[in-house]
């Protein structure tokens, strides 16, 4: 059995279409992962639990996505050491620079790993996670190998017409 | 004596010099308040505390103000249903935007009255939490009633050169 | 007969889409309301007397919502000291920006307890107004903490594919 | 003896050494003027009573400067049809992007001629309110011709070291 | 006969339906006023013709509308002394905040009185326009005061649902 | 056989239709020109190969269109003396403001020409490289002053209604 | 003796002053490193061999700070695998916005691990890339969590005057 | 003796001292040029004058600074088929973003290459003319090459502390 070492949480199931790029890319690079709603303005005791018992239960890497005054990363930071990757969730108003700022500028002490805005942010969040793993798992990181290289491969040499 | 019903809370000393001006404004309209440094970050248990024992201390109106990314004002406002008012704290790269942007931009369920950036949102904080209390206590609006007479009469017809 | 203590004012007919959402919160909380088209330009001498009457006809929050050079918030805490939430009402070319840049930015002595860009704005305005009620109205607290205590429990586990 | 024509209006005395520049301006051109303090929010009776008498004293440009939420030109523009030239003037953390939203993005049926921000939009408020007159002032429009001549007449054809 | 004494100018034909509001804002006073294409890069020679013509040709008011480095009312206010109205149209990418920089910010000795960026700004460059010429117009004055009533006089008390 | 004396190069698929703008201005001036995907990120030795052959393949100028963190201008300026023109193309979150600041804010050593965000920054990168090349080549020098005399003849002297 | 696991580079002698904030932290937390100047744009090839040995050498993190066009950690990040972490240097125009996007936002593929922009990004990259090493490392872990016990334990109760 | 091909022109005097860069660096080059103030308002007719003669007096590259609404470079690009290469000076309310956008925006048939904001958009001007005269002159070519390893020859290996 696969031990679970990643999990993806998220402020709000209307996160779940920009995150699921993030699950998506660990699905594609043999990478188990959890999925959690986790609210810090709803549900902070459950952000205070998920933090609290990360290292126990095994976590190596928090993928945290939020919009808006997006506090989920930040907190989640303040509450386990366990590497937190944030990802900006574009917004109707602010196009997600109201993400951005409130999941980037964290004060000297807690950092997150800050991601794009919006969907490729998210798929880059589970590749970022994957590149964490595979500092200590051969395997995982040759697959990450391949992945880079079938990526390059894959890129035509010319423009064409739709 | 004088029950304290205000909190003023910031997340770190550095916050102090704007967050003076509330505190002088409160002196100056006779209200009794408290102060305190609750950083969402390195003290979350403290915040946690804060928030939860908010409404049986008999606070009424909490003022935080914080800087960058700036999560005291919103997670508080997750805590307890005391009013918060929040104050974005002026910022060296983003010129307060940063903290703008985290405090106001708040999901649906967790208000925080945003003020103006830097001091003069500070001072305002002051005079909103004296303009709720003033709701129940006809002494105070009274003086708040005053000051602001006061603060119009104090404008000069013209301008004048240095 | 419940005397009326909230005022939902906004600068034109075209910022009701947005400022229903401080009604409808109002409503689910069981608390009163009058709804009023003030504009600052078109209608000040309605302005004037609204905020002028504003204490002796009982309110005790106004919330005002507005776009682009919104000034109804700012010129409404001129005329009376009852608390004034704003809700910046999401613009075309700027997004909101210039209706949040107008609200919030209040020189010292007038106060505007701003909220979040559009929709979500106008709903938290009508909880901050709860908020603020519910300082001494004890049936209303305890409204307010059921909403919260719903609102939390709402949220589910995990997230799903619609 | 020469009837006012042009107010200079500005909402405090710190906004002052910004709007000199339009006095100097009207002093140089020859066209008398006046200079008031009128803050939207600490006298706004004040502001009511300079716009509706604007037409019967004569007044035929009103300058108004302000910073922040810089609701004076607008306030102006809505209580008499006197045109008002705006002037956004600088600010600490918002570097006057806020006192411009306030003043530019007025709504249909109140324009304000709305100027750069600082120091030279006053003084372009001073001749642009000096072209206006200029209109029905043949003496007038000769002086600002020439000093638009002089101007360019002025301009050195290479650049030099300091 | 009624002397054209209003040009509506702009840079190319895709700013006509922004500039329209300009133009109907103009019928609906009763000024009369003529529209015409001059690009400031494409038409340059155009452009300084209409402007060295316009006080001999009894021009009291131009209204320049132009997107992206809108040139064009800053160019015409270099070449003439007749105020110059600019309306900063809508663009793709930047929403018209390019428009309004290039409009707005235009050095000492050059001023253009910049409207709100879009539609609203054009029709406000009708008003201000006809408050230019109505302070010689007593007739137009009139039209106008009405205009300004009748627009009053339609705000409702209430706003209603759709 | 005329040489190739101008690459057409991005980041990838989706920057054709907009790049298809420059292809289509210089297949209108009569130049020839090759194009290729070149993605900074995904084939870094491509760039490295692109731009080491440069000068050495005859080529006088490389337009360069990317969006996002868009390095592939940039880094095309550092591995050669051939000018290179950027096109930052619009995106979503941000517009096109990202690519942009990622292609101008070059350091000293390194200039990169850059074009307006977009479909109208293609097309006038075109237009920039023949510019180039014509300061050699009078018969394009030729066709391109015809190609600006036509596009000024063709600007209609009055707006019309769709 | 202790491997090098992180590498710290930097665009330029310049970034210095930001990006030793790195390094002490890593000092204070007894992780060893080494500091070099990589310049995407003068060094590009320094760039290429850093990168291609990056895992051989034995490198588990990159710290990569850079200001302006920050080409640098997009393009480490295209080199190799390990993880990339960025730190915006401010600038002088822009205050590093452009630092940042050019950083941030990077394609589907490569992910930089943003930090907040300026010397607090720069500590915080430091304890990422602890963090990072710690999930192998548990005296490190151990180090860390006396590190963030130790920053928590520092908070005053009060803000104090100066 | 040495034909001058390329023009500096600055809108006024006070851009010279970043102007200056741009001709330091043709300077350390070798290349001949000319220095102008052309301002695009006060002196159009100079401007007129400069782009309509730039042809036939032999200019190759017009290197065109300007800041604010910085129509100078645009403006030049209408009159001249010779390439422009825009340089937006730094300002003081908006940091020299408006002199961007005036500058980059431009519309299709008349490119301006923009430049960084400020001192190193300035010198990197320099070295674009020099990159675009060097097509035609292999000399300058090689002391160009020259320059380029010289800078990336000066690039420590390792930061060090002042």
């Amino acid at each position: 059995m696969t031990a679970i070492k990643v999990g993806i949480i998220m402020g709000s199931q209307s996160d779940w279409p920009t995150m699921t790029e993030a699950a998506q890319m660990l699905d594609a690079l043999g990478v188990a992962y959890e999925t959690r709603i986790v609210s810090a303005h709803r549900t902070p005791d459950r952000l205070w639990e998920y933090g609290k018992t990360a290292v126990e239960r095994g976590l190596q890497v928090i993928i945290a996505g939020a919009g808006g005054a997006a506090h989920l990363p930040g907190m989640m930071a303040s509450k386990t050491r366990v590497p937190v990757i944030g990802v900006p969730v574009q917004t109707r108003a602010l196009s997600g620079v109201d993400s951005l700022y409130s999941i980037l500028q964290m004060p000297r002490g807690f950092p997150v790993a800050t991601m794009a805005i919006g969907a490729a942010g998210a798929a880059n969040a589970g590749l970022m996670a994957a590149g964490i793993l595979a500092l200590n798992d051969p395997a995982l990181a040759a697959r990450l190998d391949q992945w880079r290289a079938d990526l390059s491969a894959s890129i035509p040499e010319e423009p064409v017409d739709d």
